[in-house]
């Protein structure tokens, strides 16, 4: 079953504090877009759907919070807080996408009363979120079909029901194929500098019922020469025109480490995920993140207090080294130039990205 | 300066208890074998020579509270402790080779009265520590020509002074250029789960004030992808007759993203850290380590508490990815059963190892 990570309640958004589990469960309310900021860029929501999601709810509370009595006034409310929530993250393109449409909607409603506009961005926003709950359902169909019997699954970081509106992308792959009756283990890398692999994926995968072993990073590697894995899931954050693919860092590592053993190296994300304003992965803006996460471990130092830290948050793989990538349009192969033209023509609104 | 990690004082064994470090700085004094053995379980003794020193001056320990007055009674109270010293850990061949010599100098002098004997044993284990420190300063000679300046290197665990009678092994080799004026930075992979290059290898690196950066294990690739790196220098716990190398979790995963990215990646090893009686890797038994370990950071617990876990201590990399094995013979290169078969003619005792 789905948690309901982030979702609209008596006009607030409410969302599960992603950083005190497992071992704690505990909402957070946000009616302002300052603490839903703050949210967003210290993780306690996290994971490219649930973020874009997060933008949508955030503009909402803008506009709910604007005076303003005419649309020149409340357009450039709105616009202060689309560009302050959009400064909260730079990777995950699903943000800059969810801003862009909110903002696409409000113009497109400039005729119309303030409060009705404000309706019916709720509306647009709640609409994200059905549409990401069944893209969610529809990637985990066409992806649950490459799961077997007897497999051993590695995923990285969290592509699940905490990422998203629904049950996830990469692992809601395997929640499906769950349901479907397939028999097969999962290996969850920790994911460090913030273990999202070790408290989040372990806990949903556990709640499911499904056969999870946790490993540190740096093992896969060994696990993969032994022939204990044999497909390997992952979600991403922003996918270029060409299949480059940004996710969690450490995600590269393993499709490298996949490439040299010959293990099938899946992405599973949205069309909300896809970037075709760019040509390849070295134009999506890698996020470095304090250097306070690698020095300590939620909040244990364990390492001299003033050594030197690199953090990037994320790593892009190379079209080359993936070899499908799954979305609720289909599966996409090699070469990814080509199909992924196909995708683009099935359901991307380019004009929706202006935030980035 | 190296550090004095274990040494013989007042009749008993003075080690820095490494599981402490960086944070606090304290001395285990062990009179007996049970302290001894728990401080090479627990890792408050770590790395392969400095486990072979331990073992050595544990059969001192033994020697010494053997109450048998001839050499019958007191070989078998020798034995029994030997035995028993071979059983806090499986994979590092140091401690064998250390425990097989001490006994082979007992037995070699079962002539002479008991108290002469123990005393040829404090000699024996002196004359061992003396010898790792030699061999630490000649592989550091032979590795430090490698180093040029603008060099960008990482490593992975602690192969320093911590694991070593003097400046280490894979660090000796960083110790050695910076001392010839060397220009270089290292970035240290964090080495989890129990964070030798986090908390041991900055701090040493720090101390001598060599340029070092910590990352997450799962950063190396993509600092390799972005040409940041350009050496990788690691230690070895055992290298096989084929040059097969079994050294800390995550060490294979390097020297497959090192070759990938046609980075040269050299193991530093004295020769007590080889083992021609096996051929290859395959032969090397992998200590599997506590779930714990894995499950918590330095006590603090980071996922369900139930979850299972997969947590070998080390993994082996395969000669072919070993771009060159440093020793304190001299730097040896492929094909290694070659190369190798010279070392083995230069400096190897084989009778010393019986207790794998």
């Amino acid at each position: 079953m789905p948690v309901e990570t982030i979702s609209w309640k008596n006009k607030k958004v409410r969302l599960i504090d992603q950083t005190l589990l497992p071992h704690r469960f505990k909402y957070i309310i946000c009616d302002d877009i300052r603490t839903l900021w703050k949210a967003i860029r210290t993780l306690q929501v996290r994971g490219a759907p649930a973020i874009g999601i997060a933008g949508a709810l955030g503009v909402v509370l803008a506009a709910n919070s604007s005076k303003a009595k005419r649309f020149g006034g409340f357009f450039k409310d709105l616009n202060r807080s689309i560009k302050f929530l959009a400064s909260s993250r730079p990777t995950a393109i699903n943000l800059f996408w969810a801003l862009g449409r909110m903002e696409c909607v409000a113009k497109a409603n400039n005729d119309k009363p303030i409060s009705e506009i404000k309706k019916i961005l709720l509306k647009e926003a709640l609409k994200i979120i059905d549409e990401d709950k069944a893209s969610c359902r529809r990637m985990a169909r066409y992806g649950a079909k490459l799961v077997k019997n007897g497999d051993a699954i590695l995923t990285h970081c969290n592509a699940g029901g905490l990422a998203t509106a629904d049950y996830g992308t990469g692992l809601g792959v395997l929640f499906e194929a769950k349901r479907r009756g397939r028999h097969f283990k999962v290996y969850v890398d920790e994911t460090r500098p913030m273990l999202q692999g070790a408290r989040l994926t372990t806990w949903e995968l556990m709640h499911d019922g499904i056969d999870a072993t946790l490993i540190c990073d740096n093992t896969a590697a060994s696990l993969m020469e032994k022939g204990k894995v044999n497909k390997i899931f992952v979600g991403a954050d922003r996918v270029a025109r060409n299949g480059d693919t940004a996710n969690k860092i450490g995600t590269y590592s393993l499709a490298v480490l996949a490439n040299h053993h010959r293990i099938p190296f899946y992405v599973v994300a949205p069309v909300s995920s896809f970037d075709f304003r760019i040509k390849s992965g070295k134009d999506i803006p890698i996020e470095e993140r304090d250097a306070k996460e690698v020095r300590s471990v939620l909040g244990r130092v364990i390492a001299p207090k003033n050594v030197k830290v690199y953090n990037p948050a994320f790593d892009v793989t190379p079209n080359e080294l993936i070899t499908a990538i799954i979305t609720e349009k289909g599966i996409f192969r090699k070469p990814y130039v080509l199909s992924l033209r196909k995708l683009r023509k099935l359901g991307y609104r380019d004009e929706n990205k202006r935030y980035r």
